[in-house]
């Protein structure tokens, strides 16, 4: 298997022996050059037309090195696994071999099971490390959570980022606690019973410490993103391309034991070739867990609204075991939020929350007006096993006006509806941190480039994102360190007062799906939602066997509405 | 049904009452221009965000008009059915109710039964019309063809021209006889038993005459094609661009008669939506099939090795009836003609050979030398019947240097094994014109833009295109008129010499497949092909039942190769 015995990057294999993979099509020559602990230049062995190599002793873990492409400049590792002085610094050496793992009898939770909790580790905490989340566990598991979800930690410029400007995806974040770091906190996650779903970037690279175009072809001009040109993934030279990201992928299960993967806008990750680079990974990961007997998970963002993405490969899918489904979110928020319509102009009736309820995607071919176009098929027939559904996430908050969370817009008997709308679905339930007690700071977009073009372009563009709602004042400074510290969670409120009501809310509604047959069934046509006034609806949920019911009712009026019971009379 | 009942462009309802169709989005206002017989200006309605209509009386048939745009200047309807006077002249209205068909009890053959024949109507006949086609049908029959395959017949610049480069999708090349030309032929061929197969372009529109961005966004920066920005199938405003190709398909079924279409070059029809602007086209054309009850097939040239264009919409596929097969062509192109293997170096094998005849892609995810990546994915199970393979075809012959027929690369023999290779094979044949007879003169490419300027480009294109092969020597010039002459076939070699002999052996070979069972069966894994030395091949068929059986035997060296027999012994 190609992709266990010979990935990118430096791998010492024994007594300080490292070897070095590169993919560097096109160059005629490239040189190691270790800065660190003892300066040297070695050349590198081209091994076939695309990827050279170079094998060399007296290389312990934490060497530094770059290499020089065709005599050019010094340039960090595309594949480096850690960058220790940052994006533009020398890429270090790793020894993945040698971490002492406890979690030998850890084994991933089915993913139905799964009570996921995204967090961002910068704000997660005052310290902004891994190390720093460990003793936040016991509250998350106390409260139900069994899976966390990080947003991207890939080594991004600077240290404030929400991660998507990463541009060294296999490398760990060196200000959050570097490879070391990660793996004490997942090693730490297994031995409470909580798996880690890790947010991945293969639809573009971040616009600071880019080096990849001086190595080869990763982008295409053939088509665009919102960042620019796309990562070339069926063009001349894409198969390196394609294995780059693909073997990213088993990076994180094989050497940190990531029990999951959460693939950032995969609608942005364009091929038109007859095995679509998603597929072309998912199927590596399948025989990944064929060879390993580990279970892990795939899971797209996706702004398609098209079953392909979580349909198997038979069926022309790109095998993804799961999905993010806003338009679970966007339909529920508008009717808590009736204000939120002038960012969700399509959503907004209780018919929309039906939808999102019984078949998935609300838009399923109709017309869009926000898209000029009809958009989406028909997700009716899947099941609610493979939607990861949320009333909040770090896009939702922090792309919305002041990173306003919901407890700043809506009422705390809203939060709690949101909380049981969220948690009594048919579909896998993601809180965003600080949700669960009502964090009243918000989630803003947060930046630390160094380059000062760029970071006028980021304030820039910020701003004409959000003129349509906040007209000329501009929004907090993404580059301001205050933008980041009024973000960070404020854990001192959290059992009090009404932010502890609020989480014992929480904690009792995830303790019901973990107990309620009823709520175990992911069989959508077995979830009946009947409307039964205006903004007022009854969830009804049974088990497969049809034992056992659970009967749920919503009312976001401020008055009562009479609903008969049991509700088939 | 909304595609048949409210189509774009010109539709003469009664006594002379004319609808006019029109897609503008994003226009305040627009009017409709007739200029004659009586010149008058209409302002048009605003039908709902994306269409205009105007509904007017006295509007014969021929009635000349323009469309105007928020006051700007007279263009011609990007749905006009006819431009008599070329690409930059008034739209024509064109009466589709009137014409005497005389095709009643015509009924599509099986497509597994089609025998096709590829040709270009301005070079198959000195005259360069439909009309001159029809006295030929009576040849064509006698050699067996039941299905003939027009080149493009949309509106084009200029007289002279491939077709590539239409930029009025529903209107009929007026130098070609324009829309009563085309029944003409279609009636006549249908009162001879010959399907009529078309060409349509759906990837680009051509460089000169094009107001297509005049009107609307028809194209999208978000993807490149080798003609530019690709056409606009899944961003905003797309649906009125869907529609109007999609509707363009029905276009030519209900008015025209025609039997099936032929799409050119699929691959560059770009949409990363939920469904596929194929699979929306091909649903259309699936209910009209369920409504009339007529048989039409719908055929693509795909660059992308990729089975889903010809899997159904069950399994994620585009629905196409079948697809041309590049492989085959190639892969015997190289053992008849090895110096052909300077165009398509990654064949050559007999092995290769093997795979075009049991598997149909040979490039099934192997690593591909001409495109510096791995390619393709299997076609083993695809039945054969959703595979037209050719030993020469328009593209093939054209873009090879000289526009070079087989006739001017092997011996005489070696046309005679390439005919029995393509006629005994499990797939659909098709032969381009002057094939069967061993034409002698090109098909070189040919153009006649009116701007100097764009001529000067496509000049410089080919030169540029064709430096590999033939050094600093310039390709005939495309413009000139005499380079189109010199591809008119001679009819007056025919039936003579060698050539009348050839003409017979094709007759023999195609009523051989017509009339033996082991030829029916399109199964593949009935087929068998065995190596038997260098050069060498036996070519094993058998019927479904394995009552009946057909042997083979080639033989491309020059030394006499033994085989066994029966094979199986």
């Amino acid at each position: 298997m190609h992709e266990l015995v010979t990935p990118l990057g430096a791998y010492i294999s024994a007594n300080n022996r490292c070897r070095f993979r590169l993919w560097a099509p096109q160059k005629k020559r490239v040189q190691l050059h270790i800065v660190s602990p003892a300066e040297r230049r070695v050349p590198m062995k081209k091994i076939d037309a695309d990827y050279f190599e170079a094998e060399i002793s007296d290389c312990p873990a934490d060497t530094l090195y770059f290499y020089i492409l065709d005599d050019g400049n010094d340039l960090p590792d595309p594949a480096s696994h850690h960058q220790p002085q940052g994006v533009h610094g020398p890429s270090a050496v790793v020894d993945q071999r040698t971490y002492p793992w406890s979690d030998q009898s850890w084994n991933n939770h089915p993913l139905q099971k799964f009570i996921l909790y995204e967090l961002h580790v910068g704000t997660f905490t005052e310290e902004g490390t891994f190390e720093a989340i460990i003793p936040r566990l016991d509250a998350l598991k106390d409260l139900g959570i069994n899976a966390i979800e990080i947003m991207p930690i890939a080594q991004f410029p600077g240290s404030r980022n929400w991660g998507y400007d990463g541009v060294f995806p296999y490398a760990v974040q060196h200000s959050y606690g570097g490879p070391d770091g990660l793996k004490n906190l997942v090693d730490a996650c297994h031995n409470k019973g909580i798996a880690v779903i890790l947010d991945v970037v293969y639809n573009h690279l971040g616009p600071e410490g880019n080096y990849f175009t001086a190595y080869g072809p990763y982008f295409t001009a053939a088509y665009q993103t919102p960042w620019g040109e796309a990562l070339n993934f069926d063009g001349p030279w894409s198969d390196g391309v394609r294995d780059f990201f693909a073997d990213n992928a088993l990076h994180w299960f094989r050497h940190y034991h990531i029990d999951g993967l959460r693939l950032d806008a995969i609608h942005a990750i364009l091929d038109n070739g007859a095995v679509h680079v998603l597929q072309y990974m998912n199927e590596k990961i399948d025989r990944y867990i064929q060879h390993t007997g580990k279970t892990v998970y795939m899971i797209a963002e996706s702004d398609l609204n098209a079953p392909r993405v979580i349909q198997n490969f038979k069926t022309g899918g790109y095998g993804f075991d799961a999905q993010w489904l806003d338009d679970f979110h966007h339909a529920l928020f508008v009717l808590l939020y009736p204000e939120g319509k002038e960012r969700y102009e399509d959503f907004g009736t209780m018919e929309q929350l039906v939808k999102a309820y019984t078949e998935g995607f609300v838009h399923s071919g109709e017309y869009v007006n926000a898209r000029r176009r009809k958009y989406g098929a028909s997700s009716a027939g899947v099941l609610g096993s493979k939607f990861v559904v949320f009333v909040q996430n770090h896009d939702q908050v922090g792309n919305y006006k002041n990173g306003d969370r919901l407890t700043h817009l809506v009422s705390d008997v809203r939060l709690r509806i949101a909380a049981a709308a969220l948690l009594l679905s048919p579909y896998i339930p993601m809180l965003f941190m600080g949700e669960e007690y009502g964090e009243e700071r918000p989630f803003l977009y947060f930046t630390s480039h160094d380059d000062p073009e760029l970071a006028a372009q980021v304030r820039a563009g910020r701003q004409q994102e959000f003129e349509h709602f906040l007209g000329s004042d501009p929004p907090p400074d993404p580059q301001a360190e205050s933008t980041f510290q009024s973000c960070i969670l404020d854990w001192s409120i959290r059992t009090h007062g009404k932010h502890g009501r609020l989480l014992e809310w929480y904690k009792n509604l995830i303790a019901l799906r973990r107990k309620h047959p009823a709520l175990q069934n992911f069989n959508k046509a077995d979830t009946q939602i009947r409307i039964i006034g205006s903004g007022a609806w009854a969830l009804i949920r049974q088990d497969e066997s049809k034992q056992s019911q659970l009967l749920a009712l919503f009312n976001l009026s401020d008055r009562p509405v009479p609903f008969a019971f049991p509700p088939n009379s």
